[in-house]
């Protein structure tokens, strides 16, 4: 069994955490920390827990948590986080940081985030999107993607491959949950409810993850929608035009003049996620309720006429596969795992 | 491996079926039914059930279901289901009725369902409540009760078993999955949302069934509520007054002149519930979401000062504990295995 | 033109005061005050209203509220209004109080809401409940009523007017407008999405309006339902049974049996609410976006076969006629106006 | 007083109609048509509507209609509303028509709608998104826009117009009571709850009025949201580089290296837009509530950093700026009336 610890285990990922754990099978909680309700159990805080979990929320020093856990996930909020990884590395505990504090090179960081970076190392996480990044099985530190930017990447990661991408604008639509347990403005039910409410929609900080994936031009624009768990990603591509590319893949696409065909993009899509078992391909348009509760993520594509635009939609769990499913996919693959372990079931539908 | 069937597999409780054998670990679905869908697969039909489904819908003999399948779980409206249930049970195979066929005797279905039923026989059927019926262990018949009459019942049984009812009110609110996926005017979006929709408020025909149960004075009003899933059921509970009932335990009971204390009723349906793993008794107030997607049934109730009404809330997911995983839970006993296998695992929050 | 102020105008029943009254043509809105936005302007913190109001917010002395106007709305909490009312009075303006501070008697106001009344005078006001209070025309204080109240009292005074009924049950489901504009657990959109809450089960304060009005054995369950408006009021009547009560309109119904039919309440309905323009008698079922942004309160009964139970039905808008609308209905009374003037509008369906 | 027939009075967009003329202070509603209706009293169908409305809906001679009307409204879907277009102009009246039928030149309409155009003529139609046409004063017949153009072309039409804009994506998000009134598999509430439904991704006939007004690049993809009313348009307009327009008011602009100020541009916005009174710019982010129900369009942009990209979002409400409301928003200048005659309230907030 593996001994995984939870830092931050009273916020939404931590509890999504906690949720999909309690069913992994070779996976068993040591740890639960939270300040706030340090000795309340966990199950009298969230009655949906019980009597799943017997733990009570603790406050302890960061060594114990890491001298009892073989891995540790970290779900606190991004610039606390460095406040834990060094020492339970220090400690030899592996370490998922769900935060955004090492997804991003140290001064980008500190640029982006308006903040110094408390770790004295440069350390070397790696960029945990399982399907891009299988040198996460052999990494003591994995910095667990941003919630935008998995179905972002995710949904175009195949045609920048390709060097078919020029530029992307990604219009994501989220759940509230992605803003976290605590009631405010935006959750406000009269606020939320009948609506759809854009922010930062020129600069939110998730677009350096996914500039640093995907090294092209990237735009990002999120919403949120009347929707507790979901992000659907409208990925407006940008097709590089053929005579400045001549990529050879590229060359050969353009059968109907300079479109390529739906079916040609398709197969990029397939060779690209050719074994990847939560990248689902689709014929019909993504809906957040087959995804949800699951760390699956649904794509669809459609190559518009006599453009170079081509739309790709994608669909997630923004606190599954965009959050603490993913985590647990790292775990699996970080512990020699099949990586769809404890995470292998179908969305809630209806 | 038990083998089992499903007639009637592309409505909600169908799906449903589908969704927790898939994840049950002794259970193979042999065999799924749909007219419409004949021939097309079941996870093409249902892309959340990709890929964790291989079979197609199959329109088959019922004597053919039988064979194939250990258990056949008929999951068809009523009135449909007692065309399959005497030739399935001919042939041998257990039968889990998810309609109103067999729940009620011949003479008072043909009366409140106003169509004649079409069994020659007077099937006994055990009404598959498993918290009040264990004799749904040695049945080869068992009736499924209906979504309301099962958060209607479990929230005031111990109650009535106490002698101490005289009459209750349920007012019941449901998620609107329980009228099922065909599009209504009731599921049409606009009608739904920022609404709540009363209906047949005094003339539902559950009622029938939790009089069959009860034994007491009932009254049933039903609303839809924008929500996809749940049933919260207000059982507004009226004493029986001391003087006529003067049954011991009310005696001992009224220690503060006519009303008794909450720890007594607690008490009393601790007792009641003693070793029920699906039924939660809360201190905090049952919400839809702490059961999304589970078996459980959380209850909670409160005795109204200087009065004689009592206030049970209880909380169930409709499709589940209201149908399709209470018909699992009934196929665990019938076969030996532990009421909750397959079906433990905490609800979806948020 | 009327002068009217408004002293709370940042919260939920502010706000719709000011939305209604900028649409009356014969008011105009003299001073609006928040201590919060104080020297903002109305249209710069609740962008929906502008450009119609140019006032900024004020936190003026109460005198000089009362000289600016001819009629003052108090929209602040209970417990805070009557730190205005006294004086707001002495300097001659008409009152309308939104808060629960005056519309119970002083003891029982300080029992029920565990405070002392700080206003020396016990005094006297009219409760605001336009159709069975026309004594509101001579009134120069009216307690608004409660919404929850409103919608309860409206749903079976001709009942109990006609001495038929012996207790009854209310069963309210509220949009979560009615929690205020500050965000709370309840109001946070993962807590109250696909869901419903149930609060205070037992003992809601409101109770004690119904009470008061109604003289008949009340109880009081309300909930919280996904929506941002709209009381819908189910409530469940018993009949005083004919043998006990002997009183002559009872006996007279009594055609089939001890059940009176559904015409005869109905006429009873019609004559009680004969030229209320506000209530509506519905043959079909009341919703809440028939109502919506409207004064209406809309009403349908069925009387439970082979029982004493009626079932009756309200629907209103808890910010309009559970609130402002029914506030202005009150201010138009006291003022000669006709009942509807700036209230005449059909609700927003869908 | 004017005379005003609704042909397709049972649909949303003519239910709109008669809510808002009856608020409109010089129009009385002269006919009502519905075929499935025929006979019934309009406020029977629609109880929100009573008792406002005296009518009965009729199926009548569109002679009859025109005869009755000194302005006709057709709100039938396309290829239907060519069949009474024709007429009741030979009769006299003045239309305007809410179907696509003449939005588009007839050969394009019959290209894009796949239907052949039944009107004989190449009949003259304004395109009635009165900010940009003002010749919709001396029309006859005036084709009113279609919701998802109103929306987009509004938002972006003051930087077309300075010939700064090279290409848009608009990313459309609506509330489903633009899909219409009849049930369908998308506005099934568990389909759409907790969800948002991309459709016609590429290919929405909508594209071709934005392309016929903005003559630039145009692609559109509109997704439904949870929600009944409103459309929140995301309008990522990419800038014409200086090198190749060389237009002056760009060469102005440049104040920064290659990109404009958020300034400049909303000067722009406000040159474009001044004395146009259901445009509202916006320095917070618009809100679906806040034009609730309400005629207005509120816009607000962000230029986004290094790029040349810049984000406008504009709030419409669907029925009302984006059908009816700007139906009478048209009848009112063809009538000399002032624009905002009988639209002048504010959003239903909250």
């Amino acid at each position: 069994m593996i001994n995984a610890g939870i830092i931050g285990g009273a916020g939404y990922t931590g509890l999504e955490l906690v949720r999909l754990l309690l069913m992994h099978p070779e996976v068993e909680i040591s740890v639960v920390t939270s300040r706030r309700y340090r000795g309340k159990k966990v199950s009298d805080v969230n009655p949906h827990l019980f009597p799943f979990i017997e733990l009570e929320y603790e406050d302890v020093d960061t060594e114990e948590i890491a001298d009892r856990s073989d891995i540790v996930f970290v779900a606190v909020p991004h610039g606390s986080a460095m406040d834990y990884v060094p020492e339970l590395m220090a400690r030899g505990a592996k370490v998922i940081d769900l935060s955004a504090d090492y997804r991003l090179k140290k001064a980008d960081y500190e640029r982006i985030y308006r903040r110094e970076h408390k770790d004295k190392e440069e350390r070397k996480a790696v960029y945990g999107l399982t399907e891009l990044h299988p040198e996460v099985a052999s990494a003591d530190l994995v910095a667990n993607p941003g919630c935008y930017p998995t179905g972002a990447i995710l949904a175009v990661a195949p045609l920048v491959k390709e060097g078919m991408v020029k530029q992307v604008v990604f219009d994501a639509k989220s759940g509230i949950s992605g803003a976290g347990v605590e009631p405010s403005e935006t959750s406000h039910f009269p606020n939320l409810a009948e609506n759809i409410i854009p922010y930062q929609i020129t600069e939110h900080r998730h677009v350096a993850e996914m500039r640093m994936e995907l090294h092209v031009k990237v735009s990002f624009t999120p919403h949120v929608i009347p929707s507790i768990r979901g992000i659907l990603t409208t990925a407006h591509v940008f097709l590089a035009e053929s005579e400045k590319t001549q990529t050879k893949p590229l060359q050969g696409l353009r059968g109907r003049g300079a479109e390529p065909h739906n079916d040609e993009i398709e197969e990029i899509y397939k060779r690209f996620y050719e074994g990847k078992r939560f990248i689902r391909l689709r014929e019909g348009m993504p809906s957040l309720s087959s995804v949800r509760g699951t760390n699956f993520c649904d794509i669809r594509l459609e190559v518009e006429e006599k453009s170079n635009r081509i739309v790709v939609i994608s669909a997630i769990d923004n606190l599954v596969k965009g959050g603490s499913g993913q985590a647990i996919q790292n775990m699996n693959l970080m512990f020699g795992l099949a990586e769809e372990e404890g995470l292998w079931f179908p969305g809630l539908v209806p």
